[in-house]
């Protein structure tokens, strides 16, 4: 993929129209189609080459490149052909996967509505299935039921995976997907339908998003994806799993590959943002001793704390996305899905979706600011990783509602393990969290602030795990105690929204650290020296910024926090020296950095 | 200026190709100049309106608009005219003034360098006196030297205010402005003059900025801005400021304007961009109890906490740089630039243009992730006014810098008050801070957790106040303590960095703080219950903040912290009903609103 993307071919462009960049992004889509890439995960049968990672991979690497090329991308691929492979059975693989993949077939993923983005249960598009003509009827009944945001849609789409609430003989069955055309081979729209263009937005203008309306579109039975759920010729409802909110989540479930997907491109787009930045800050002068050259303004201390805690935290999601995807493929590939491996990668993959994307935004926000003027040209490329970043925020699941449900899942957890085994049962669980009592009980270890103690990766891992154990008791406690109190469930979580959402970040962050400990362990000794110091600097930035709940709960005493702040200081001054070198690693080729800023001026 | 903004020669248009938004952009401007609003601010003599307090009125006013048009009107009328205006005599007065006002002489203001942005005093570019022929020499003597960022560059602009080094007879008399032309009359580059267009940009797309590079362009004398520093026809220098540090400063200074301007500016795009966020938070609905109506997502505490104290914090900006301009106006217009007042405004200028510009940033983010994919649609503005605001972070004076500023300033009038009053004068300076004194040694102060305290504004005040005092008497500690151990005064600024940016930070809002507390009690009895709610959300935010840093310090003490944490919760859902009032009370019309979701949905 790199070779590939270093090629002439994929040379960026500037100051493209919306039609022109369009067009563009799609003759990239091509290239890449032509050459096999797009059907990496689908099976051999169809053309595919089988391997899940392999995409994942590919998907990772084109998200240093254009966001908009990434983006269309995953949905003809990923979305679009990964529900086409996931929701349905053999009938569609074999009609459709090959030409799916071959791009012969461009196509839509359409769930989201302009009255429901997030809460996806509640989608009104209609499909009626007519026992006479043995074909379903899709209708858009109002217009808040109008597809909103559908990429592919504008311009380039055929078919349409098309999620709709599921009516047999008068009865509602929830949410499917059906497979509904929208233009016809030659390019005109289909009889029925309705498209318009989303027009401009803030970022991704390469990618075609729009809106449908469908006026009662007949399709025949077979298009319904019905490996969940299925209708009978005569108009028989039949489904594997029988709860209905259970074969909703399930359903949603297989689309976890998406926001594990965002959330590697949205940190290779950084990846790239900070290549530029630290390569920048470090030939870039200004200011110095009044008799003197101007010093690079790597070398100030503000630079350091904008840059180097960004890149540790780089680091720090690439080993979890790293770990995160060998589970998912492991899961995947066995066939496990909707048991409870697969139910903790999805948490883990909505937790780390919400913070790497969040991560992603605020640091090449500060990339940018770091690179002055020269960042916000379009040349240098930040600022439109950044504008092409945004969405993810907020796409493939709102990162808020996505921390509410780690938080929900780490509360039902937590509940069945009081009610499973009691007292034993909670005993045992804190029994697992020695490390955190121990800087609970021991006003010693909260006081300590000598640096091999600070540097010490039990101490961070207890404070963190600490942390998280707290939050979660605490969160229990006061849901428990409002319900108790006659609150009803939904006012309950409201009222203790902001308090979840510390829970799940506390969670993710603890997560993360396990796993930067995990890799640094396993990697070559050469390497594990400045591993060390990137892991110190991500953790106690992480115990910086939660400086005031540590010292509210005891986990801090005295002038531990003065102490933190020093030592992140110091970590910083220590890395500086491996500042390019760090970017360098990231691996990404200079002609897909793209930024003269960072290109010329390293070299 | 808002009826004005109103009408339909001022509607928005989206997906303008660069050259075409560029045109859209100076047309409107030929608008406001041929109503006189660009001229508010020069004297009646040359066909201006003399009235400082209205061209701010404006510039602010338009801000709400379109960023570009913004920064254009600022450009031509502010930076360029008002250098002439501020840097010249009554010869460039007379010559210019009337023709820059009415747009018949657009111009630039030419500052920046390749290589040097925010070190002014550094730049390259070389103007040497030429006795003989009575002329000056304008040169660009290497590639770091040429014009950067220059708006009105790339198409429109004929004449450009041109900073460089001034030499006469072989001596460097430092930065002074010189009138250059850069086109002719009917369009064409002037001789000896190179523009280049600066491309495409992450935003601001309808300024035509560009770069310049002057190859030996022989300019008359009389172009020199002579107020500051002048060359006799024989080749003599004289300034009326004899120390030629002071003399760099004080011209600087009189561009104090352009800091207020941008400050103003970005939170007149924050307000439009809160003003479509909330209306449209007010009534999107999503999730809902189990069984009954989804509910409006600003019912939802992460909702309320994301956009109700960036509200207050609009507030409060809005207050302090109403005083702040007030004060400006009073200096400018006794003619007492240079002096002690003058000066404390220039660097509450810094101040507040750093903290309102990122606040700006890091609130449009918010509002548009508040409005999902709604928020990332160009017609529904926030994403576009994010990335035009994203530049005022680095523009005007990079906000880190200008932030070291402030704390410099603070540093040496407390030095001053050591040195010139010795233990009396510390004394009286600790006796003016009775309340933060009172915080720190009265523990049960620092217990204290009940609301009627926490709401309080002298104990709000106290906390500021004292957060200000100790950090600055802390950071004088450290700078000496380094500077007695043998560090270079530069050096021992670097280590202490991050301490003078929590200084300065520490400062504006405390001055933001006092102003809230002032414009309440000058307020409408009817007004003062909202706008104490207002006050205690913007103060109890930052404490909330800043909850380690007073914990550490004994300011909080116990479960202080969580209480102003509960308390921020229900300070949000008081204000949570007056929402939509708050913003509607920024006074933007619908029709430069523009947002369909905020302007249809509302109504």
């Amino acid at each position: 993929m790199r070779k590939r993307l270093r090629e002439s071919r994929f040379a960026y462009r500037y100051g493209l129209s919306t039609p022109a960049y369009r067009e563009l992004v799609f003759d990239w889509l091509r290239e890449l189609a032509r050459e096999g890439l797009g059907a990496a995960a689908y099976p051999r049968s169809y053309g595919g080459g089988g391997n899940i990672a392999r995409f994942l991979a590919i998907f990772e690497t084109l998200g240093t490149h254009d966001q908009s090329l990434t983006v269309k991308f995953g949905v003809q691929f990923g979305l679009f052909g990964g529900s086409i492979y996931q929701l349905g059975t053999e009938r569609h693989h074999a009609r459709y996967l090959r030409d799916v993949g071959t791009l012969a077939l461009p196509g839509c993923f359409a769930m989201s509505e302009l009255g429901h983005g997030s809460n996806v249960r509640e989608i009104e598009t209609e499909a009626q299935y007519d026992p006479v003509a043995r074909e379903f009827v899709i209708d858009t009944p109002k217009e808040s039921a109008r597809k909103e945001w559908i990429g592919n849609a504008a311009c380039h789409g055929r078919l349409a995976v098309v999620f709709a609430q599921l009516a047999v003989g008068g009865e509602n069955r929830g949410v499917h997907a059906f497979l509904v055309p929208i233009r016809t081979p030659a390019g005109g729209v289909w009889p029925g339908v309705r498209i318009e263009d989303a027009g401009e937005k803030g970022g991704l203008n390469g990618v075609d998003n729009g809106r449908l309306w469908f006026d009662r579109v007949r399709i025949p039975r077979e298009n319904l994806l019905n490996r969940y759920g299925d209708v009978s010729p005569e108009g028989e409802y039949t489904s594997p799993i029988a709860n209905p909110a259970r074969r909703f989540f399930t359903m949603l479930g297989t689309l976890v590959a998406g926001r594990i997907s965002i959330a590697l491109a949205a940190q290779s787009a950084l990846k790239t943002g900070l290549t530029i930045a630290v390569r920048y800050g470090a030939v870039r002068r200004q200011f110095g001793p009044s008799e003197g050259r101007e010093v690079p303004i790597l070398d100030y201390l503000t630079h350091q704390r904008r840059l180097l805690p960004a890149v540790a935290t780089a680091y720090a999601f690439d080993f979890a996305l790293k770990g995160l995807v060998s589970r998912f493929v492991a899961a995947a590939e066995s066939g496990h899905e909707g048991e409870s491996e697969y139910r903790r990668v999805e948490a883990d993959a909505a937790g780390l979706k919400a913070l790497a994307t969040w991560h992603t935004i605020a640091a090449l926000q500060a990339a940018r600011e770091c690179c002055g003027g020269q960042g916000f040209l379009a040349v240098n490329r930040i600022a439109q990783l950044r504008a092409d970043t945004d969405i993810t925020a907020t796409f493939e699941g709102d990162n808020t509602v996505l921390l509410q449900l780690v938080a929900k899942g780490l509360l039902t957890d937590y509940r069945q393990q009081f009610h499973a085994a009691g007292a034993r049962g909670m005993l045992r669980y804190l029994g697992s969290r020695a490390s955190a009592r121990l800087a609970r009980v021991n006003p010693l270890v909260a006081r300590r602030t000598d640096e091999e103690h600070l540097r010490d990766p039990e101490f961070q891992l207890g404070a963190f795990r600490y942390r998280e154990d707290r939050l979660l008791g605490s969160a229990a406690r006061r849901l428990k105690h409002r319900m108790e109190a006659g609150t009803d469930g939904f006012s309950a979580l409201i009222e203790c929204q902001d308090h979840l959402l510390a829970l799940a970040r506390a969670h993710v962050e603890r997560r993360m650290l396990e796993e930067f400990i995990r890799a640094t362990e396993s990697a070559e000794p050469a390497l594990r020296p400045v591993l060390n110091r990137l892991r110190e600097l991500f953790a106690l930035s992480v115990l910086e910024r939660e400086e005031g709940w540590l010292l509210e709960h005891g986990v801090f005493e005295g002038s531990k926090g003065e102490a933190v702040r020093a030592l992140v200081n110091r970590a910083c001054g220590e890395l500086r020296p491996h500042a390019v070198s760090l970017v360098d690693a990231f691996g990404i080729p200079d002609e897909i950095v793209g930024a003269p800023i960072a290109v010329a001026a390293s070299r």
